[in-house]
C-alpha cells in the first residue's frame, strides 16, 4: 500500500471512518466495518443515490431481499457454475492467490479473461514466484466464489449467500411487475451486502469479501433499446470514455460514442446519467473520471456490453472499477424462467416479451473510500472536501466560550437543529482547533454562538471550503442550511 | 395463520410490503423480502428509530459491521456454547420442531426456559405427538442456531454469520470509545441483517431465518446506574408493566416501579423512552402495548433485567415481542476481554472500569408487521393510519383530468416535490379510486390539481384520516407537507 493509501486509512481509523471487522481479533482479511462517520456517509451517499438513480425513471422502486438465498435460485443463474476465479497454490508453503491479480502484481499486465492454461503458460514464461516463499506453483484451478450455508437443523436447504444484489432483484421481478401496473420501463433497485469468497483480499477496502452495492435493474422493451425519449438532452454531452484496446482517454459526444461503436441509444443515454451523477452531483474532477469499455473476455458470463464506472485513486495507484454499467440482456430472467418454470413473459404494447435488463451497478465501499481519496487534501489545513450533501455532519454548533451562557444558548440551537440535519455540538478547544476537526472530516459549515448572539439573535456560519464568514439571524437558520445543502444555493449570496 | 394475518398477508403481497423470498423457487422457510412500499416504510422506520434513540444521547453514533463474524469472537461471546434451542425430532418421520414452541402450540404454555429433561417430561405428560405424523418424539437434544462458515479458499477461517447486532458492536467498543473522546455514557447503535438457523420457523413474518435488527448498545459507568439526571421528568410518568408471576398488565408510575422491583433509575428511565416511543412518536394505541418482565428461566444468559417490549398483535393471536430492554452488565466486554486478551478497561473520571451495557434491541420485521396489524381497518373504507412520517410516500399527486394541461401542471408539482418528499403520480381512475389506492397503504396527503388550480395557483390537499380538504396555494406546499409530517401541526390548522 503506498504513503497516500496510509494517510487515508490512518484518518479512517482515527476519526471513525472505516475500520477493520473484529480488529481485537486480529481480524479478518476482506472484511471492513464502518465507524460513526462512516456509517454516516453511507447511509448519506445511499440516499443520493437512491435520489438520482430511482429519480431516472417514473416507476423505479427500492426493494430489499434476503442475504441467504437458495440453492436452487444460483444454480439457476449460472454463479454455482460460472462465478468463479482462477486460484494458483504455492507447491511449497501451500500460499493461495487469485491467478490474474497475481500475474498483474508481478507482470504489471493482469491475467483477467484467461483461461487456467492461458494463465498458467503466463506464470511460467514471466517466472512468478510465490510472493511468501519464493517457489513455484500448481497448476491453475477454478475456484467457486460463493458461500455456501446449510439451512435447518438437518440442513435441509442448500443456500448460498447472495454474490450480487441483482439476483434478489430477479427474483422478486414477477411480484415487482404486478405492483408497479406492468408498465414498462420499469426499475428494480437493492441497496445491500453481497458476499464473495475472494481467494486472497490484498486490496484493503477495495476488494472485500463481504461487500455492499447499490444496484438498479432496469426492465425495459428491447425492441425500445435505440429509443430514448431525452436522448435530444444529452446527444451533444461528451462522455469520458476509453476502449478497451486504446490506451487513452477520449472525450467523444453521446452521438459520436453511438456512431463509432454501434451502441443502443438507451445504453448511452444511461452512461451520461452516471457519468453526470459523478461530475455534477458529486463534483468529482473531469480528469479523474472515465468509462472503461470491457472487452469480450473480460465481461462477465452474463453481460454483452459492459462500461465499467472508474476514478483515478491515487491511493490504490490509478484507475479503479466503482460500478459499471452492464447490458444484461434477457440472460437472467429466462435462466430463473427456466430453472424456477415461472413463466418470466410479459404482456407489453399487445406483445409477449421477457423484458431486457440494463443494471446501473455500485460497489458502495469503494464509492466511499473514493470520496475520501478525491476530497481529502492536506496542505497548509487537512480539509476533506465532500459534496455537502455527503457530508456525516451538516454542521458543527459551537459556543465560543463556556460561560455567560453562550453554552447554553449553543446547545438550544444544536437540539433545534437536530430534528433536520446532522449537527454536532463541541465546547472543547480553540474555535481554530474546532474548525480543524470539522474540516478534517467534511462538514461544510460550522455555526458559532458569540457574545453579540446573546443581544440580536444572530450567529457566525463558516464555509469550511473558503473558510468565509458570514452574520446570520438564528431563526432563519435551518432554512439557510438547507439552501445550502439541497439547493446549492453559493454561500456568498446567503 | 387466523383471518386477520390472511388479510394483512394479502394487504401485503398485492400492494408490496413484504413477500417470501425466493417465491418462484417455491421459498425458504423463515425468509423474507421487502417490496416497494415495505422497503421505504423500513426505511422511514428506520430513520425514525436513529432520530429518537441517537438522540436519546449526546454521545451515541450509528455504526455497520460486517455480518460475518470469526469463530473465535463469538466462542468468546458464549454463543458458540450456549446460543440454542431445544429440538425434539418425530421418532417416524423425522419432523423437527422447536420443543418449547412445540409445548405452547399444543398446550397452550410455552416451554421457555425449561431444560431438555424438563421439556421431555412436559411433552410426555402431555401426550405430545408430531403434527405432521401422530408419531412420538425422541428426546430433546441442544441445536446451536448459528449459521457456520468457512472462508478462504481452503476454508482456513471459520465464522458465522452473526446471530444479534451487538457483537459487532462489542468488537468495535474500543475504538468507538476513543473517537467519542472517552466520555461516558456512550452509545453505538447498528442497524442491520443477524441470522438465526431456526429449528422450524412457523410464525410468517414473526419468526425469521434472516432478521433486521435495530439494537444500540449503551455503555454505562455502573456506579452511576441508579442516576439519572433527567428522572425528575418521568418519575410520575405511568408504565404498563407486566410482570412475570402476574397475569395482569399493570400501570405503575416510575417510581412505583423502582420501589416494587427495586430496579436501578437508568434502566427505569429507558423503560419509559421506550414506551414514548411507541406511545408518542408512532401513536400505538395504549391498550396494545406492554413492558413484560422476563423471569430468571426465561432471560438469555447474558441478561440481569429484561423487560421485553410488546405490542398485542391480533394477527398473531395476542401480545408479541417486537423489542427488549437488556441490562447486560458487563458479560460482552469481559467475555470478549477474556477470549481477545484485548483491555476493555477505560478510565472515566480516574477509576478504570469495564462499562456496563443496556441495550435497547429492536426487530424491525417484527416492527414493521406490528405497524400494518395496529393500523390498518377495514370497515367502509380500508385505511393503513401509519403515523405520517412512516408512511411509505408523504403524498400522492394527481391532476383532477388528463386535459387541459392539469396533468402537466400536476406532473411538474410531483417532480418538484420529489427533491424532498417521497411522493407519488397517479392519473388513472376517478379521484375516488386514487384516493383508496393511496388510503389503503397508508398515505397521509392527497394533492389534486383541478381546473382552478390552473388560474390562481392552488391545489386541494386532502387528509387520509379525517378525509378533509382544504385548499392551499402550490408555493406553500412543500413547506406545508413538512409541517404536517415532521412538526406533527393538526391538519384543521393549516
Amino acid at each position: 500500500m503506498n504513503k497516500r493509501y496510509e494517510e487515508l486509512y490512518s484518518l479512517s481509523l482515527r476519526r471513525g471512518f472505516i475500520w477493520p471487522s473484529a480488529e481485537i481479533y486480529g481480524g479478518l482479511a476482506g472484511f471492513y466495518d464502518y465507524g460513526p462517520l462512516g456509517s454516516m456517509l453511507k447511509r448519506n451517499w445511499e440516499n443520493s443515490w437512491l435520489n438520482y438513480f430511482l429519480g431516472l425513471g417514473d416507476n423505479y422502486f427500492l426493494i430489499d431481499s434476503s442475504n441467504i438465498m437458495p440453492h436452487s435460485s444460483l444454480k439457476a443463474s449460472g454463479h454455482v457454475e460460472l462465478f468463479s476465479d482462477f486460484l494458483v497454490k504455492c507447491k511449497k508453503c501451500g500460499e493461495s492467490y487469485k491467478a490474474d491479480d497475481l500475474l498483474g502484481e508481478v507482470t504489471g499486465t493482469s491475467g483477467e479473461g484467461l483461461k487456467a492454461e492461458e494463465l498458467d503458460k503466463k506464470i511460467t514464461e514471466a517466472n512468478v514466484k510465490c510472493l511468501k516463499c519464493g517457489n513455484g506453483f500448481n497448476a491453475a484451478t477454478e475456484f467457486n466464489m460463493m458461500f455456501p450455508m446449510s439451512i435447518g437443523s438437518e440442513g435441509q436447504d442448500k443456500g448460498y449467500l447472495r454474490p450480487e444484489t441483482a439476483q434478489g432483484v430477479y427474483l422478486n421481478f414477477k411480484r415487482g411487475f404486478e405492483v408497479a401496473r406492468k408498465k414498462l420501463p420499469f426499475g428494480l433497485a437493492i441497496v445491500g451486502r453481497a458476499y464473495r469468497n475472494e481467494i486472497s483480499p490484498r486490496q484493503g477496502v477495495y476488494r472485500m469479501r463481504e461487500l455492499i452495492q447499490a444496484e438498479l435493474q432496469i426492465f425495459f422493451d428491447p425492441t425500445k433499446f435505440d429509443k430514448t425519449l431525452d436522448f435530444e438532452n444529452i446527444a451533444n454531452y461528451p462522455l469520458r470514455v476509453q476502449f478497451h484496446d486504446d490506451p487513452q482517454i477520449k472525450e467523444l459526444r453521446c452521438e459520436e460514442l453511438i456512431a463509432k461503436k454501434e451502441l443502443p441509444k438507451y445504453y448511452v443515454y444511461h452512461m451520461a446519467m452516471v457519468q453526470k451523477y459523478y461530475l455534477e452531483q458529486l463534483q468529482y474532477p473531469l480528469e479523474r473520471f472515465r468509462l472503461l469499455e470491457l472487452g469480450e473476455n473480460e465481461r462477465a458470463f452474463y453481460n454483452k456490453i459492459h462500461y465499467d464506472i472508474e476514478v483515478n485513486l491515487e491511493s490504490l495507484g490509478g484507475f479503479k472499477e466503482l460500478g459499471g454499467i452492464h447490458y444484461r440482456t434477457d440472460y437472467d430472467l429466462s435462466r430463473h424462467q427456466e430453472g424456477s418454470k415461472e413463466r418470466m413473459e410479459v404482456t407489453f404494447e399487445g406483445e409477449k416479451i421477457i423484458p431486457h435488463v440494463l443494471e446501473l451497478s455500485f460497489g458502495i465501499d469503494r464509492n466511499l473510500w473514493s470520496l475520501i481519496d478525491v476530497f481529502y487534501e492536506k496542505t497548509d489545513r487537512a480539509v476533506l472536501r465532500l459534496p455537502a450533501v455527503l457530508a456525516p455532519f451538516t454542521a458543527g454548533v459551537f459556543p465560543l466560550v463556556t460561560k455567560n451562557g453562550l453554552d447554553v444558548k449553543a446547545k438550544k440551537l444544536y437540539v433545534a437543529l437536530r430534528d433536520y440535519h446532522n449537527v454536532f455540538y463541541d465546547e472543547s478547544g480553540s474555535i481554530g482547533r474546532r474548525y480543524a476537526r470539522m474540516d478534517e472530516i467534511g462538514t461544510p459549515f460550522c455555526i458559532t454562538v458569540d457574545f453579540d448572539s446573546m443581544k440580536d439573535d444572530t450567529v457566525t456560519i463558516r464555509e469550511r471550503d473558503s473558510t468565509l464568514q458570514k452574520r446570520v439571524p438564528i431563526p432563519k437558520l435551518e432554512s439557510l442550511l438547507r439552501e445550502l445543502i439541497i439547493k446549492k444555493k453559493p454561500f456568498t449570496e446567503l
